[in-house]
């Protein structure tokens, strides 16, 4: 199931893709059943569980024995915007969390002991297609980081890597865009990682049945249809098991919650000279099973 | 003026200090003006700006005039809660911007050039009075850190310095407390910094037109009554005009944005040997202006 928040003519929906169409969820469960149970963001729908996958089901499989259309628009209609739009914290992001981007960033004294977590903004979220600000007046080291983001379904504390999984509602795709200067100057990468607009994500969340492996996708990046990163997730030197155990030790975890999962190797800073990202630049990001994430730098 | 939000009788209301006592915002108003304008949270009351302040001050002349005491409680009938409990994001933190403080962390190295900024889940957040979970699971390392928050009050992005407290609304006390293990262990300070309970508020939200100056205010931190840290903000390294400017740069900041400013010296980690928190101890806060902020360390 990959679902989306979208807009049809100006209006905001949650869906779901079907057969390259997208299902209007609460079109079809009024239609259908007669009633209005989905909240009205994918936010919200996330935190109901395994309630809202069974309910969405039970659409699908309707739509199927029908074929009915009345809720279906075709993909090119609808403007996609980023899964979550408004989380209630900053998004978790874990750095250096592939060996050789931990190498690329200076050396193997760089690879990490223990999981290193650090945040962005929510006010830095847009969707598919949307712009990236290049921030010019502040930053001429802007970088891209593809990432396979973890999106939590269920609240938890103290969580065992054994029942993690659980607290998984499903994935998406981020672009944790820095600017390499900030990061830098300021230390501690808050600053350097919330420039407005530096947290595309989506196209789609997937629900988590419908990956068969989140350790054996592929993450490719592309600038300007040049393949900068060609990573894998099999290649995680922390486990997303570990990551939310790691969290949830002392922090509660609540659903909505949003864990980028690190970049593999391939960013701009990486590259000798570097290849940052300049106005006009189109960044592609493709997780296997999630989809494509694109943005253009803002001219 | 100084805001509270609380609860009387297990209802949640906002408040104003009045000569030892609270009135009622909601119950003035409809009392006085038979209206009921004011939202739910001081969150969202701050997002109103001076026309906010200017209601406040129209129920409190009214009260001054008539002598009514119908919507004014005893302090010691309600329970304080954190100002803001529910911010929209992360609290901002300034690391080390407090020369002394910064050198008892390390040494003269550490006193930053550049602002230092990480960040606090919102999870964190307690009131006064509330008790503060040690995490013994994880942490024998627990440490306090008294620091003066700004809260912001309007929207911004690209604050020059001179206009930048136009953006303040006011002051509370923060406890950024933190597991100095897991600071260092991770890295970034994300995570020792954002356990469950780390982060006591308050206990007023006080209107920056009642602080005379915002760097004339001595911090005061007490642990079991002995006087720990003994700072004032006349000390900052970096200005809060200078922090608001600088996170605005390139990140758009939003009323009820919470900014702890950085703590003194006289942490726990500054003591050879390093004093840290048990359960048990009391921990008090005091900044000129604006109040005490008391919690203990839960047993």
């Amino acid at each position: 199931m990959k679902f989306v928040s979208a807009t049809i003519h100006n209006e905001p929906f949650i869906g779901l893709l079907y057969e390259n169409k997208v299902i209007d969820l609460h079109k079809a469960e009024k239609d259908i059943f007669e009633i209005t149970s989905f909240p009205e963001t994918l936010f919200e729908c996330v935190a109901l569980g395994d309630k809202f996958i069974q309910d969405v089901q039970q659409i699908v499989d309707k739509i199927k024995e029908d074929g009915s259309e009345g809720y279906l628009y075709p993909l090119q209609d609808i403007k996609i915007n980023a899964p979550i739009t408004k989380p209630t914290k900053n998004i978790y992001c874990v750095g250096k969390n592939y060996r050789e981007h931990a190498i690329e960033m200076g050396s193997v004294e760089d690879i990490p002991k223990h999981v290193m977590l650090f945040s962005k903004s929510p006010t830095t979220i847009i969707g598919h297609d949307e712009e990236i600000d290049p921030h010019l007046h502040i930053t001429n080291e802007l970088d891209y980081e593809g990432e396979l983001a973890v999106v939590i379904g269920k609240k938890g504390k103290r969580i065992n890597e054994e029942d993690a999984m659980d607290y998984v509602f499903g994935y998406t795709i981020v672009n944790d865009v820095t600017a390499r200067n900030l990061q830098a100057q300021h230390k501690q990468f808050l600053l350097g990682k919330s420039l407005d607009t530096s947290c595309p994500m989506g196209p789609y969340l997937v629900h988590k049945s419908t990956i068969k492996n989140p350790y054996q996708l592929s993450i490719k990046t592309k600038v300007n249809d040049e393949l900068r990163q060609n990573g894998n997730t099999k290649d995680m030197i922390f486990s997303i098991e570990h990551i939310i155990s790691t969290i949830s030790q002392g922090t509660t975890l609540e659903p909505g919650d949003i864990i980028a999962t690190g970049t593999p190797s391939g960013v701009g800073k990486g590259f000798n000279p570097p290849k940052f990202l300049t106005p006009g630049d189109i960044v592609e990001i493709e997780i296997e099973e999630i989809g494509i994430l694109k943005n253009k730098i803002m001219v």
